[in-house]
Parts: C-alpha cells; sequence; structure tokens
C-alpha cells in the first residue's frame, strides 16, 4: 500500500455551484458531441463526470492506450465553459482482463463465478485488477494533470454496488494477511472469534476461509470480520488510485461517489480520504416517503464530510431503468428534490446522465438530453432548474448545524444483523427511521456521529439499537449525558462488544449505570403480535417487535407494558444521571409512540425545529456568520402557508414576504431575513 | 451442418384423421405388446409414435445396437392395421454418454452441470452428442426406410423443454462461431452491442461469453443475440436430423412435436423445416379459460404451418404429473377439448401415451390405457371418442380462413421482456391475450403472423406492444393500411431496431408518421396503481401497467386519460392513413375496455365473427370451395340454443336441426348447411 | 465395517431420573468451572453431556491429542456427584481436516462445496472423515473407559440436522457399491428403477450417479434409493463409534441424540442400535399446539425405544437462536413441558445447555445459566424444577400402554413426497397429525409402529397414507383386521411397491381385498378448492385435497361426497373383513371430521382414552404392575377442574384429593390412586 492516508486538509469547495451530470461521449459520434456541448451551454451546465467506464475506449488491448478522443473531449469542453469531473475510469475493466486473468473475477459465497458481460466484474483483492487499474490511473494523471478543465477526480464510481465481496482463493489469502494484522497471533483470533464453540478452533492461518456456503450458520465474528475486511479490501483499492492521485496531482481534489446508506462499505472510514464527499441518490417515487429517505441520506452524507459542503454527483432527470417498476419524477418533483439536496448541503446538482444512452442496460434511465431530444418535459425542466441555480450563488458560503445527533455505526449494523438473533425482524435502517422520520416531521434538523465522535455539541443523542459497543463509545454517552446531556436508547444495545461476545453480568453491561436498569431477558414478539404501551401521562401507543424484561436499578417508568406476562412491567423507563437524562425505550412503538417521545426529549433538551411550519412542508436553515437562509420546501399536494417570524426576501423569485408565505405544491422557497 | 434447408414442398397430409398416442412398448413385457394392439384396434387407434425415449434400449452400449426388439414392435403394428410416427429416439441420450463425454452434459447460467438421471441431459453444441444423435439416426433410416408401418418421423421430442440453453465452454465456442457469422467483424459486433457502454468493448472474439452470471444487468444486445443464438443450435441439431432422413427417406414426412407459445425456440424459423406441424397441448384444468389459451396455441400452430392442416401430437387423456396439483379432465371435456383441436386445424388427435407407466417420473400420468386397465372412465371414453372420429373423416378436407391477424414476432418476445425496462410486468403473451381472449369471445376468427408477412389479405392486423421492430416491417404495416386496412396498435411498439437500439429522434420513430402521434415520455404504473380512460362517448374504463405521454401529430383522440398529471392527455387515438385506419392504445384497459376497442375496429374493419351464438360457445369454421362446416362448442356448465340462419346436418349424430340446435353442457356441435 | 450388530440386551435404565444438560466447559476459563459445579449442586443436576463440540480441543493438530483439561472436567464433575454422558466429540471435525482432507467436505446436489466455519463439514462416506473420528473414539474409550463419572456414552450429535446427504464423487462410489449390495446385477436395478422410462438404462455401475442437479424430474426410484442410502451412509458412521464402544467399554451405554420426526433418517433401523433411545425437541412457542406435535414426537421416540424409557436428551430452558423470531418460554411452560416429556415416557430432562455461550452462533440460545446470571427467571425455575424431579422418582419403574398404534414407515415418507404424483400438497406428517391431534385431544394414547411389527397386541390401527407398501406388510394388515381388529386407513395407499413401482390390476392393489374396493382415478382438488363428505348419519363435512373415486367391492359407504361431478361416489367406507372392520377414507376431512370418524372407530375398538378431562387437559397414564400414575398436565389458560374416579395423592404436592382436583394453568398434578 502506498497510500499516503486520510485526507486532513482544508474544507475543498468548487469554483461554483456544479451543475451538469455523467457525460459519456465515446457512446456517440464525434458530431453528436458539438450537439452537446451547445445544449450544455443552453442548460446552463459547468461541470460534467467524463469517462466514468471508458476503460476499453482508453486501453482497448492489454497495454496499448488512446487518449486522443478524449483529449479531444476535454478540450472542447473546456472551450465551452464546461469543467471536468474526470473519472479514472477503473470501474469496470475491459473484457480482455478477464481473458488474460480469469482468476481476477469475483466469486460468490456458494463458489460462482461472476463473468464478464455486465460491468465491475473484477475481484476487490485481485493483484491483476489492481495492477492495471493502477497503470490505467498513472497514466490518466500524467496526461490530464495540466489540462485546464479537470477540477476534480472521480475515482472508480460507487464501489461495490454489485460486487462488495469475492470469495476466491485470491480473497481467502488477502483475508488471511488482514486478520493476521488484526489479531497478531491465531490464540488471539482464536479468542476473538470464540472457536471453542462447535470445534472451530484454527491451528494454522491457512485453515481459515471466508464465510463460504457451510452447513449452517457461521461463525458470527468470523461473519463480522469478512465485513470490515471487504470495506477495507475495496479502500485500499480507492487509497491506491488516491495515493496515485495525490503523488501526481497533489492539487486536484479527490472523490468517489458514495450510495446513501449502503452497508457493505464502512463510509465513516471511507469519508476520510475524500477531499469532497459525493452522493448518488435515486429516491423512490413508488414510495410516499421517498423524500424522507432522502432527507436522511443527505445528512448522513454531510455528516461523512463533517458537515463541509457535499455534492449531489447523481440523481435521475426523470425514471431510472433498474427497479422493476420505473416510475416517472412527475412534473415539479426533480426540481424540488434537487432543492432539497441543496438545502441539506449539497453544493450542486448532477444528474445522470447528460444525454440517455441509445444501447445497452440503461437506456431507459432518464437523461438530461432525452431519446426524444428537447422537445420533451424533462428537458424543459434541465433548463429551467440550471438557471434557476444560478440566481442563489449566496447559498454557498452558509452550512447547516444541528443539535440533535443519531450515533450510525456500520460495525453495529453488520453485527445486529448477523443471523441467530432473538428476531430476525430486526434491522438498523429502520430503526434509524423509526427516529430520523420523526423529527424530520418536526423539521428537527439531525447529524449522524460515528461511534468515536465526541458529543458535547449537540443537546440530544439518539442511539436506536447499538447491539455492538465498544467501551470507550459507552464512555463516550456516560460523559455526554453526565455533562447535561439528553439521551434516547432504543432495546438491544450495549450487548456485546467488538468481538460480538456477550457484555458478561447482565445486560445492557456497559449501559445498565447510565440507564439505571437491567435487563433481565429478551422477549421478541411474533409477526403480526403486538402489545401495548401504557405511558403515565394516560397515552397508550401499540409496540411490537420485541420487549425487554426490564429490572430498574434507578430509573423511572414512564410507560408500562400493558398486556401479557409481563404487563406492568416497564416500557420505557428515563435516568437522571449527572446533569443529563437517559430515557430507554423497550420495544418498538408505532410512529406516534416515537412521535411522543421524540416530542418529550427535544422539549427536555431544549431542541427546536428550524421553523413552525405546516405538515408535508419541510424546513432548513443554512447559516452563515449571523445570516440566515430558510429552506422551505412543500412536498405536500396542496398549497401551504408558511407563517414568517420576519419579513424575508425569497431568494429564487427576489419576492419580499410578509407575514405569510404561500407554497405551491411542489413549491419551494429560500427566505432570507 | 449437411441440411439441404427449408421443405418447400406440396402440404403433407395424413391417410386418415389420426387418432392414437405415443407408444412405449420397451416400458413392457412383450407379451403385453400382444394386448395393446387388441386394445387400439377397440379403440380405433390407427397411429402410434414409437421409440421417444428408445436410444438406449437401440443402442444400450456406445455403438451397439439392437434392433430386433423395434422390428418385432413395428411388424406387429403394422400387422394390426396401426401407421407408425418412427421417433429418431434422439431426445435423451443413455448415461453412457455422460460417462463418455462429460463435457456434453449441460451447464446452466451460474455454472451448475445438469446430470442424469432424468431427460435431455445434453449440451445443444456438443459434437459428441450431435455424432451419437446422427449415427442413431442414420441406422434407424436405413433399418426402416421401406417398413411399411412407417407414415411420418418423429425427430426427437419437445426441443428445449427442460434445456434450452447451454453456458458450456464448448457453447461458447459456438456461439463465437455464431456470431462471427452474424457480424462478420469485432466492430460491427461492437456497434450493434452497444458495448461502449460500461466499458464491454471486446478486443477479441475469444473475449465474448454467453451471458453467464454476472454482477449485474447484462449487455441485453447479448442477451438477445444468446437468444437468437440458443434457438438456432437446437435447430441445428434438427436439421442434422432432417437431412439424414430426406436423403434416406424423401419421401417420408417430418415432424418435430413443437409446445404452445414456447418462449425458447423461435417457431416461425423451425416450421419452414416441418412437413407437418404438431403440437402438444397441455391445458390445466383448474384455469377456467384453460380452452381460449388453447385455441390461442391452435391457431398459432396453424399459423406456423402456413393455414396446412396440423396434428394434436400430445395430450392428456386425463391428468398429468408435473403440476403441483394435477386435476382430472371432468367427465366430457376431454372429448370437448379434442373437438376443439380439431375445429382449429388438426387432422387428428393423439395422446400421451397410450398405456400409463408403472415406473418412472410420468407414472401418474393419465394413459388411454390406466393403470387400472379397461375397467375405468377414461378408457370408456377413449373407445367412444376413436369411434366417433371415425364418423367426421368429411372435416379433412376443410381449411379455416381469417380475417383478422396478430403479429407475433419472437425476437419482439425477447427483447421486450428483457430487464432494464421501464416495468418489468409487460409480458407478451399477456398482452397477446389481452386481444386474442376478447376476440375469441366474439368468435373472431384470428391468424398469427411473423413480421415478415405480407398483410394484404387481412382486414385487421393487431400489434400489441411491437417493442422491436425492422424497418421493413413498420413499412408493411403502413402499406398494409394505406391500402385500406385496419390496425390496433399497443403502446412501446417501435421502440428499438434488431440490436435492441433506440430508434432515435422520438418514440415511436418508425410508427410516428402511421400513428399520427409522438410519444414524449412512458410513465408506467406501479402495481395496483389505476388510471381511467375516459372515451368521447361516455364509456370509461379503468387502465393500469403503462402510459404514454402523447403529442398528437395528426391522429384524432377517441379516449383520454382521467386522472393524475397527464389527466386530459389521450389514451386512444385514431389516425387516418391512406385508406385505412390505425388505432394506438396508449395503456392497458381493463378486459372491457379491450373488448369495447375490438368490437369497434373490427366494425371498422368488416370483421365478422364465425356465428352469432350465446356465451361459452365457441363457434368456428371450417370451409373447403363453398362448403362450410360450423363447429360448435359448449364450454359452459349450462346447455347453450344456437340459433341457424339455415337447417343443418350435425355430422356427429346425423341429426337435422332447424332454427335452433342445443347444446348440452360440454357438448359439441357440427354443422353442415 | 465393524459394527457388531444391533443391540438385543435388556433395556437399560439410568441410576436416578436426569437432569442436566449439555457441558461445555471449552467455551470458559478454569474459574468458570468451579462456579459451574456448585450451580448445578444448587439446581440439583446429576447428568451433564460433555465434549460434543469439543473435537478441536482435544485434537488440536492431525494427530496431537490434549485431554488433560478434560481429565480435570471429568474428575470435578465426579466429585460433585455430576454423572458425565460423554461425548465421543465426533460431530464436528476441526479446520484442519478440511485443509488436509478438501475432498472430505460435502457437496450439494448442486455441485456446491459446504466449507468449515460453522459445523458438520463432513461428506457421511469420506473415508478420511470415517478414519479420523474412528481414531478419536478410540482414544476416547481407552482414556476414559474406567472412569467412575462415566455413565453413557454420546455419539456424535443429531446426525444429519444440517447435512443428511453429500453429492461429491466419493458419496458416488459409495452409492453404487450400496446398489451394488442391494441390487447384485444392473438388470436387477435397471428393473427396479425402471429404467426403460426417458432412456435411463445403465450399461456399467458406473454410469450412475446420485441424483444431482438435471433437467427436470429425476428417476423417483433412483431418488428414493438415494435416501435409503443416504440415511444407511450415516448410520454406517454411527456403526463405526458404536464398534469401537462396544469393543473397549461393553458395558457403558450408547446413545445418539435423535431430532423429533426427522425425515432423512430412517430412526426404525437406527434405534435398534441404542441402548437408551434420546430425544431432542423444541417445540416452537410461536405455535398454539406445539405441545401437541412435541406429544407426537415423545410417543414416537418412545415406540422406537420399543416402550422402553428414554431420555429428553435437548430441549431449550428457554428461547432458542435459530428461529427467525424466538419467542421465550412463558412462566410455567418450561415446566409443564418437562413434565409432558416425563409423562410420555422420559427418564428425566435434559437442557441444552449448561450455561448460555458468550460467543458464537448460539450465544443468544437460552442456558440453564443465563448471562445475566443467578437472578434471572430462567435460573430460578431451573433450580424449582430440579427440587421437584426429587420428588417423583416412583414414576422411573411406570410404563406406557398403548391399545391404539399408528403406522409409520420413513421409507413410505420418502416416496409419497417425491415429485409427479397427483398432488404436491399431500405431505405425511400433516397426515399422521390429521390422525394423531385429534387422538391427543381426546386423550387416548397412542403407539407408532414401523411395517414390520406384529399388530396383534392392538384394538385399533391406524394408517394415513401408505402409498408404499410391501406385500408382507400389507399381509399383516389383513392378519389384524381377520382377527378382529379396526382399521382405519388414508387414500393414496397401496399403490407402489417397494421400488415405487404400481401394483397393477386396479388401485389398491393389495388393499383391494382387506378393503372391499377398487379406486378408479385419483382425484386431487385445487388449492382453496373444497367437498363435502355427507355422512349417513346426517352429519356433514368439509373435505379437500383428494378423492378417490371408488368402485365399492363389499364395502359398505359411510359417507358420500356432496358435490361436483363425483357427488354421491363413496368418501368415507367401512367392510367386515374377518372378525374385524377395515374403515377406508377417500378424502382430507376438515378436523371435525376426522373427530367424528376417530371416535367411532374408537368406541367399536373399545380403545378407552387415558381419562376423561375437561379440554386443554392432557392425561397420560404410566404404569407399573397394578400401579397406576395418572399425569395431569393443563395447557390451556384457565383453571381446569378434573373429576376423579377415586381419591388420589399427587405426588408433586403430596396432597390427596377426593372428588374433584383443580389445575393451575399450566398445572400439573401426578395421582396414584
Amino acid at each position: 500500500m502506498t497510500s499516503n492516508g486520510p485526507n486532513r486538509k482544508a474544507p475543498f469547495q468548487l469554483a461554483a455551484m456544479a451543475y451538469g451530470g455523467d457525460y459519456n461521449p465515446e457512446q456517440w459520434p464525434e458530431e453528436t458531441w458539438h450537439e452537446d456541448v451547445r445544449l450544455m451551454r443552453e442548460a446552463g451546465v459547468n461541470l460534467v463526470s467524463v469517462g466514468i467506464f471508458a476503460w476499453a475506449k482508453l486501453e482497448p488491448r492489454p497495454g496499448v492506450y488512446d487518449f486522443a478522443w478524449l483529449d479531444r473531449v476535454l478540450d472542447l469542453l473546456h472551450a465551452n465553459g464546461v469543467m471536468v469531473d474526470l473519472a479514472t475510469a477503473t470501474a469496470s475493466p475491459p473484457p480482455w482482463l478477464a481473458k488474460l486473468h480469469p482468476e481476477s473475477l469475483p466469486v460468490t459465497a456458494d463458489g460462482r463465478t461472476l463473468w464478464p458481460g455486465s460491468r465491475q466484474q473484477y475481484c476487490p483483492s485481485s493483484p491483476a485488477y489492481r495492477e492495471a487499474a493502477a497503470r490505467l490511473v498513472r497514466m490518466m494523471a500524467e496526461r490530464y494533470k495540466h489540462h485546464p478543465a479537470l477540477v476534480l477526480w472521480h475515482v472508480n464510481n460507487e464501489y461495490a454496488c454489485h460486487v462488495s465481496e469475492c470469495f476466491c482463493d485470491e480473497s481467502a489469502r488477502h483475508f488471511r494477511r488482514w486478520l493476521q494484522q488484526r489479531y497478531g497471533s491465531l490464540d488471539a483470533l482464536n479468542a476473538a472469534w470464540g472457536t471453542a464453540f462447535w470445534s472451530q478452533q484454527y491451528a494454522d492461518w491457512d485453515e481459515i476461509q471466508p464465510p463460504r456456503a457451510a452447513p449452517t450458520f457461521q461463525n458470527p465474528t468470523q461473519q463480522l470480520d469478512w465485513r470490515r475486511f471487504s470495506s477495507d479490501a475495496l479502500l485500499e483499492c480507492y487509497e491506491l488510485e488516491h495515493a496515485i492521485l495525490k503523488e501526481l496531482t497533489p492539487d486536484v481534489p479527490v472523490t468517489t461517489n458514495f450510495m446513501h446508506a449502503f452497508k457493505p462499505l464502512d463510509y465513516w472510514k471511507w469519508a476520510q480520504y475524500e477531499d469532497l464527499v459525493t452522493l448518488d441518490m435515486y429516491p423512490d417515487p413508488t414510495e410516499p416517503d421517498a423524500h424522507v429517505y432522502a432527507a436522511m441520506n443527505y445528512d448522513l452524507i454531510r455528516s461523512l464530510g463533517t458537515g463541509r459542503p457535499w455534492l449531489l454527483m447523481e440523481q435521475a432527470p426523470g425514471q431510472v431503468n433498474w427497479r422493476p417498476h420505473n416510475l416517472v419524477k412527475e412534473p415539479g418533483i426533480m426540481r424540488l428534490w434537487s432543492h432539497q439536496a441543496l438545502a441539506r448541503g449539497s453544493d450542486g446538482v448532477m444528474f445522470f446522465q447528460w444525454r440517455a444512452s441509445k444501447a445497452g442496460s440503461e437506456k431507459f434511465h432518464s437523461g438530461m438530453v432525452p431519446h426524444g431530444g428537447t422537445e420533451t418535459r424533462t428537458w424543459r425542466e434541465v433548463v429551467a432548474l440550471g438557471q434557476e441555480l444560478r440566481r442563489i450563488e449566496e447559498l454557498r458560503p452558509t452550512r447547516i448545524h444541528a443539535e440533535a445527533a443519531i450515533l450510525f455505526d456500520w460495525e453495529n449494523w453488520w453485527a445486529l444483523e448477523l443471523d441467530s438473533k432473538p428476531s430476525a425482524d430486526l434491522r438498523l435502517v429502520g430503526q434509524v427511521r423509526s427516529y430520523y422520520d420523526r423529527l424530520f416531521e418536526r423539521n428537527v434538523t439531525v447529524d449522524f456521529v460515528s461511534p468515536g465522535t465526541t458529543l458535547s455539541r449537540y443537546r440530544l443523542v439518539l442511539v436506536p439499537n447499538l447491539y455492538m459497543v465498544r467501551d470507550e463509545t459507552a464512555r463516550e454517552l456516560e460523559r455526554f449525558v453526565e455533562a447535561g446531556g439528553t439521551l434516547v436508547m432504543s432495546f438491544f444495545s450495549g450487548i456485546v462488544n467488538e468481538h460480538d461476545q456477550i457484555w458478561l453480568g447482565g445486560y445492557p453491561g456497559p449501559f445498565r449505570r447510565l440507564l439505571g436498569l437491567r435487563v433481565e431477558e429478551f422477549a421478541p414478539l411474533a409477526p403480526g403480535q403486538t402489545n401495548t404501551m401504557r405511558m403515565a401521562d394516560g397515552h397508550q401507543f401499540a409496540c411490537n417487535l420485541w420487549s425487554d424484561i426490564i429490572a430498574l436499578e434507578g430509573a423511572e417508568v414512564l410507560g408500562e407494558f400493558g398486556e401479557g406476562w409481563y404487563a406492568g412491567r416497564p416500557a420505557l423507563t428515563r435516568h437522571t444521571f449527572g446533569r443529563g437524562l437517559a430515557y430507554y425505550l423497550a420495544t418498538r412503538p408505532e410512529p406516534a409512540g416515537m412521535a411522543w417521545l421524540l416530542a418529550r426529549a427535544c422539549h427536555e433538551a431544549g431542541v427546536e425545529p428550524a421553523a413552525h411550519v405546516p405538515a408535508g412542508v419541510e424546513a432548513v436553515r443554512r447559516q452563515s456568520g449571523t445570516a440566515t437562509l430558510l429552506y422551505l420546501l412543500n412536498h405536500g399536494h396542496e398549497p401551504a402557508d408558511v407563517a414568517l417570524e420576519s419579513p424575508a426576501l425569497d431568494l429564487l423569485t427576489g419576492q419580499r414576504h410578509c407575514g405569510i408565505v404561500t407554497l405551491e405544491p411542489r413549491g419551494v422557497a429560500i427566505l432570507r431575513s
């Protein structure tokens, strides 16, 4: 590994608010390129991502390179004022790699090889792939390091989107090296994995395998380390390219496009190597709450970049091609959702892709330029948005500040969702959303934080199901509450250490003191089965999935179970700890129950919404010094009246509003007061 | 390849209306054979298919043949007046082939080998299989070419019913040779496949693979060519046998039994090599509309044989064994469904199989002679039908004539149902049935036509979802309408060319002129979601699955969408083009909507039903010169009265009817007027 | 094979009623062992199973053994009065075996290898596994043969629970040897398998394969023989260990723990080699009838041991980990279900496991000592039960006697559930339960009997769907009825012989005389479809799944079908045969119909319930000479009053009851009168 480590440079920001998309000129004859730049100018496009899948065009045979066409593309773009986010083109190797190195093809857990014919057919641990990729990246960087169009490096593409792990023999060897580094000795590994169970003790490193198909449940710590390793193996690929780019073009920022809350890659670790965190986001128009999930991802991605501006690198102008039912974005939705990304910190709006392909698997993915050309709704909306963005450059210096944070840990995610748990229905993202969605409805802005984070800058910290926790994380949560913070934690937290081994001595080991209780046993509910939470204030909420049977050790009871053999046992507790408060939720209440709880916790913590707005309206504040911009987005199907505290100017319309601003359905306002 | 090409001989017809079934004497002791021929005589059996799975008996070891038993079988059948449809016995190689040539076993897309133990365990491209098959066919033809019982060759059996494609290395090499022949150069292939997308460009033929398991969606043109190739690879197997038979027995007609609308094989191409087109049909008694699907297949098979008589080669006397729930045919159903095949052009009625097996996977498949012998309902029904058929020989010179046709193209089927489409729920056969079933209810007889067909002999042509279309097909449809024909076309037609590449310049490229409109975008609906079609005449129909957003270019609007953001946009249009009319349907209406549309189109085109009969009664006309036979089949559970235009004689009963003929439930009449 | 054959020794019984569980000290530091024995004493534990998954600890490298730690464990247990059920530790080989002998790993039907990382990763036919296992067993037996703690050998563990068959080349060779032994000649095999069907005839033993993935339905007799072979291949593994143990420790009884009605292993054959039949039972708390299925298994396991005491070797103190939803046992359930096992013949109560693991796949499986230690409900219940058991030692000499028996045959189970049947919904255990559950509700105690059993000791014999039957079994059933017995048989019985070949000449060949009828055809029903059974006495019951179309040959009609084309045909018949009665049920009635039929059959046969008790109360009698203990278990949620015929003493409370004994919800009484 030649990486020179995580970036710790000053935050990087683009020269202008970005507008554009993936541009794949290699799919089109050269005459089309000229139409492209003309239309880009018409639409206000100032940044395009070039060459993401161009490896085969750039190196049609092993070692034979052809950059001439790309030279012409970059010159043409530059001449037309379009900046270039230049891809390293390593996302999908050409077919010749598989022929030359069949062992570079990925292999599934049950031993199936994945062949060329689609994309991403490489084993992350393959030396052949890594060498070929490094060679190409070096050639690219050498050739274009001084090209005036180059403003950003786009390494690979959506790492792991199809192949997040490989079980081949090369990967097995790599896994063993990774384990040797992690554990030092087989004794340590045997202890960490608990191989005394089921006669799994290893006597030789070479006996260790990836968690390939096996007769039954596999060693959970082996599975967990496999996930850690698989994320790291791809991160090595990224670091390899990153190091070359930093060596040859130290001043050009580097990114790779992330994909929403994506389980296989520990983005906390990855984001440290990104000058600009970028995100591909494809909300599903069939889901009524698609925009809420999008908001959650925008907040997550902003948090990955520690609050710096990030960039929405891909979204669809209209429909995608890869869902079973690819619904269009109805008129106004593309604009509304673009503004949502800006509201939550994006430094521009980029699309996949510029021009809809005429061949290949994605030809029915919408493009900024549709098959039908410019006489289409999509094109009209693209041009309109491009014009609008030029009017809101003043957004860019502002930042988003949150007083509440959700603790989100990839390692806990992996561990929690391994097999052999009390209930297979406990899934982390669903649990996170049970918090996030209620806060979204209240317009409480949240950050996401990793276990290592110092929490003192927040008033309220939410901890959904932190099953796996290191001692130091538990201690930081104690410090946070002790110092006056408010904590809300869900059941099945604090159960195992980083090796997925039980914190013995009564659940939840590291949180007993903080929460003031002990969990005697877990009582999951069958699907369809419910219980009730009876609150001290008379409220009553249905709950399901899980019940902890709690013995109190200092906490007070806010709600108790209403039914069954544990009726009357605590369902929701609160513990005063130091100067703060720690809530513990022993079950999964219906949304109204979560809303009740979070309203109370926000109130006690002094956490305020960005604005008081009608239901269906999203409000986010962007701030810079004392200046505040209030972003209002109406996701509803009816006009919505928002009462203003003081007169304000709408950046989009230039209109001044007093008292009330009315948002049309799908309407947006950016108010400076 | 040694094939001497498609047959272009005079239509072949059997010497008598066929009655019989598959006969597998190798499963029984020789004394049973004598009982068999006695019972065949009792049932009126005059044709049996012999030896379909007899390879292992005929060649028990590689190169060691034993024909003596088959000699005795054929002699015995001939002596009892039973004609023989002699199988080439190549449908399932003996286990020794797999031992001698393990590479001849088929391999699935994910690399699993399919082993002996069932049947059809051969790779279609395997030289070892092909050589062994050719050797056997030559031996058979040499030995039996002068046998007086031989009236028909039965090549192989239900090609591709289990193994329609093989992904082994031999198949890969064969695929590459096929591609070389198709494209000539790699440049042409790269252009056709659009390999500029996702870095798929090939630099060497050997880099090309079958569409084996891959990380994600595979190149669609590769997938499409793979389907073309797989159909052709098996067609080569057929042609290989066909050529040997034509060489040695030029006067004996050749067939292979087809299986309903079967996706893997392009039967238009195959049927050209058949002297007699034959069909295996197993309607599912659990489906209320099983007889409608059967009718559709009978019309398709008749169309494959360009209107010549065809033969129902297999049906079940009672229940089958291979469905999860194998219901019996209730009393009268076997007779009714047999007559349905005759009504639609079959030249006889054949069963699988003569005598129910006592061992093996199909022992619970009904036979003409059940396990319980002759004291069974099945046997009684078999004997009765055999007697009845002898009374209707005059059916045989008649033919079926249709004024309406449905365009049906295997290549379009393959292309339409590849992945990455706007909606995965759009399936061709369902769409065809949305037309066919409504016409069946109206007793409008239809042909099926391939894209290459001259359409001038029809009044009405129906085009369900012709997604993929060659320019010449589009031109033929224009010529048809221009000359006065009526056309009804469904959405998502005219989208791609034969390489699955978009017809650019606005959908539906090659049909814009004909239809007088442009489709701006596709708006599929989510499952369960509906819209409405509001017709100008006040009718209103629910619709679902899909909406085209249409911009008119000359067409008139007959119906518009009722809801959502595209309410008021056209849902059904009509365009006067030349002397004809072109309807375009932008969505999938409920059945009543299709019935409304097709009633109107039939009326305008002057297409008449075969007869005006009550619901549940099927009517088909068979004609010869000026003579007409009207076939009436009552599929209902109640008696049905059919009003006659003129007095008529029922061939089955010899009764003369005036005014009204009453059909019992499951009753049949064949009326000569 | 070195086995010295089935045991035919005097029945073995433990020295005391067993209480304890699996004990895995290798997972814990040695200091924990001392806490363990202290707690064992507190809970009254007197027997533990040691070393089941200790192979890797005992032989950390090939041929390198470490017994010192086990010496210490056994000494410590013995010093604390705890007996040891010592495992042979062969259940899961250490990872080194796979490295040294990759060919010892199991392979699935579709060619996937199953790798180390979980457990049981060995091919049952592997010489490498067998040799390593035999070597270890010999070492263990030599070392501990005189250890005073050793009272029972625990061979392997839950044979086949994950890997019941292997399709590797070694298994293929083994299968061929097994077939050679079974059939002697290929001619015999070809005849038995009916290979004349589908060209499957074998010319060489080496052509035969396991039923690996194939194009379609595989030869059913091959599949059936494969199941026979796979059960036998594992039985050979067991016999191998058994023979070594019998050689070195002839006086120590041997067991292996069975798992409920487990399809892959023919436990009738296996049980002959067991000195003590032992069972692992995990009723699912999500199922309301979990206790009924448990009771069925207890009766089956008792029958496998020919009525001798058996031992509940494993149950969960609380929740398990391997279901999707692992519900707890609510308070009182563990005790109630433990008593149920005792009521039906268990000689003690054992758990998996003593101490809940802190690592590995089963860490969320409950233990007698939970993660939370002794301040838990589970521990309190464990201690209470241990104390209670000490008060009921007088149970041990008693035995259970049944007057009714259900014929249960593994080979029929296998054959019945092969593919290609009239209905795929016909499953044997469901059918057995349709009888068993109704008898359980009546508190009629039943035995299970194998086809070879002499039936004269029973009054009533129930035969659910004996599809496959040998002639001698049919004759024994005739003898039973002829001599005055009452028989109830369900449809689809007597259809095939041991080679799965049809008994020709009219169904059900070997039972026509006994039943006085002929089945003309099978008419299965589609899912959701029903018919009715109209009884002569006016009752009417819904029925589904299946209808036989019956022609009477002496039987009388008790009920007829009410609907459809076979309305009026017999649905339930009764035939007087000799001095007995043979009922035949042609369909699957709703539970009330089965209850009606079985009430009648019990009445006619003179079969009485164990006691007359309210619904929800289970009653079983244990007898010794003239002494009777009446076990009463209240599975209901309400108190239940049971009327006593005579005054009785409750062994559990020491209380004397007259007239009425009231059982609390989940209450138990053991009454001596």
